[in-house]
């Protein structure tokens, strides 16, 4: 977050930056989605709705799963709230208590640890490589479960990996929490945004799956501050009854818009910026390699790539901040999101377009060249 | 809340019931911020903001501090949250560690309580009377002060009771928190929402009095999820940095409404309200004096009345079940602000027209000459 800092105050002094760091898509909402929030709002929709959300948006979800999952979810299951991060709080407060840990892979989302650790919940941090695809999986459980243990949590498509948890490896995953007594947290916010792979749920599990998922990404609404969970029936009530002390409701303007979202005319829309992303990830995942970055696990989904760095330095933070003075091109370093082999590792966002990339991959290669 | 759901529950089987529960306004947000909403998003004002919210918006606070109670605050200052809510868990967050304490009022409002608890912040409820104006007082600071004792919160114009603290009690206890070298956390929510007194705010007692306020109530934003603190400056960069885990942004088209909600046109409409509210009060008031509440405490702000109905019956809980099933008037049993002499009031919300004050007066001399 500094380095963004560093980035706008470059930025306001007359530098032009390339932003790679940013996990927020380049795309405004969907107009049709617009144009809802501005009929709530005509029809002052400007009172609180229940905690749980208004059920005509649990009932789309619901219908949502049915149609593109083919799963049968009640949407009683479903509750809406503000943001995944105000669903993941949830879920933790409702599932753990103080002192209970949760295992989370490294590298991985921090916000979800620093979450875990503001509720006095402990997390640990499992070292994930490209061999189970930067994901858990059940021999890495079983290995580190622990007495305080409670819950694993894992992303699929994950930040900032891009990589999905392949089915049987899940399935796996869930079996082992489930020998062990445990629940499994599913973060499902970058659902919809795959490439060549299967788009799916762990709600096809089994309905003791908890999933979390959000309306910023796929759908495009991330300043609305909107997402969901999917318990099983014997959570609703309690995670009602926390979301009414935690938040009272989610954005009553940002539900009554939501229900647009599932149009045919919006599907369209976010399927074809699912092809844009792809074209990017297909452009800059070919021109990292060559100049250098091993990138041996394809990213399937969400818009990152996390590359390995250690060919051209020992220290990704201080290449990180080098390559912003030098050249104006931001991206993350890899101890934003763990610390395994952090120092040998960044993030590039794809989340601008072609031609931004271009120019960042043309600074780069000029910035490797000056360091050889 | 079971209460609200079986008031719900009748008038979904066809019977009218009069909400005297209810701590929302039946105003719709007033229509020049319903504008600035619906220009933010012709604008496609839907990116994230910075966590701690747009910078015009908190100017506009620092320029209202100023404006109407005459206080120089730095807009660095001011941090918008997704709502008081929010405000709190930031603040809670940032003062105090698992298994700290934090003093408050019983009666109180019930999920300050419930979000520290959350946090593994353990909460001291201090029963309070009418002689001290149901709120904390030095005296009870200095009694209760415990070695985890980090923090007082005290709210004014309170929730349920609808009092200020007088600002030399306020002074007073103050100077008692600082000589126990805790903080002082003083809710605002209800700020603006004040009769013949005089409106005022914590923030003139000092720069580390952290202040929570929320655009729901005077500003009648409720459904728009915004609220504020106004903090230490040394505490902003922690503060920004908790609400960047927990919450990523508030909701931006919010902020952006807001930005409208410090026009002379709007001052002119929240004014009217409170002229209402006090309408309200006046009738209510003797309203239940007369049929045996007892109310010392005149309320001079918020909406509600606390009123002692030990000489209608020593179990205000039953009392209120039956009213509502009997009579189908919903009122607020003590036992939802704590435990003192909960058995022994009720709350009455007067967020509804006084005709339907009226028909719930009426309905309830009925209920009290049957139960002689």
């Amino acid at each position: 977050m500094d380095l963004l800092a560093r980035a706008r105050q470059l930025e306001t002094e007359g530098r032009s930056v390339v932003h790679l760091e940013v996990g927020e898509p380049d795309f405004a909402t969907a107009t049709p989605i617009i144009d809802a929030g501005i009929a709530a709002l005509r029809d002052q929709r400007t009172h609180y709705t229940p905690a749980v959300g208004i059920p005509e948006l649990r009932q789309k979800i619901a219908d949502y799963y049915q149609q593109r999952y083919g799963l049968a979810i009640s949407a009683s299951r479903i509750v809406i709230t503000p943001g995944a991060s105000g669903a993941l709080q949830l879920v933790l407060s409702a599932l753990l208590d103080a002192g209970d840990e949760v295992l989370l892979s490294d590298p991985g989302y921090p916000c979800n640890r620093n979450i875990a650790q503001l509720l006095a919940i402990k997390t640990r941090a499992i070292p994930v490589t490209t061999e189970s695809a930067y994901q858990l999986n059940a021999e890495l459980v079983d290995a580190h479960w622990h007495k305080k243990t409670r819950a694993v949590m894992v992303a699929t498509p994950a930040n900032p990996t891009g990589t999905l948890i392949p089915e049987q490896q899940l399935n796996a995953l869930y079996q082992s929490v489930k020998a062990h007594h445990g629940h499994l947290i599913v973060d499902e916010i970058y659902q919809g945004l795959v490439f060549e792979a299967d788009d799916r749920t762990a709600l096809s599990l089994s309905d003791d799956v908890i999933v979390i998922n959000s309306f910023s990404k796929y759908f495009g609404m991330t300043g609305w501050r909107l997402g969901w969970v999917v318990l099983p029936e014997a959570l609703v009530e309690c995670v009602d009854r926390m979301a009414q002390n935690l938040f009272l409701a989610p954005p009553t303007m940002s539900q009554y818009a939501a229900l647009a979202a599932f149009s045919d005319a919006c599907r369209s829309i976010f399927d074809q910026r699912v092809d844009e992303f792809r074209r990017r990830r297909d452009y800059l995942l070919p021109a990292l390699r060559e100049l250098g970055f091993k990138i041996s696990c394809q990213p399937q989904g969400a818009f990152y790539l996390y590359a390995d760095c250690s060919e051209l330095t020992t220290d990704s933070f201080s290449w990180v901040q080098t390559l912003l003075e030098a050249e104006g091109v931001a991206v993350t370093p890899g101890i934003d999101f763990g610390e395994y082999r952090a120092n040998g590792h960044v993030r590039f966002a794809y989340t601008r377009p072609i031609e931004q990339l271009e120019i960042a991959v043309d600074k780069i290669i000029k910035h490797v060249n000056c360091n050889i």
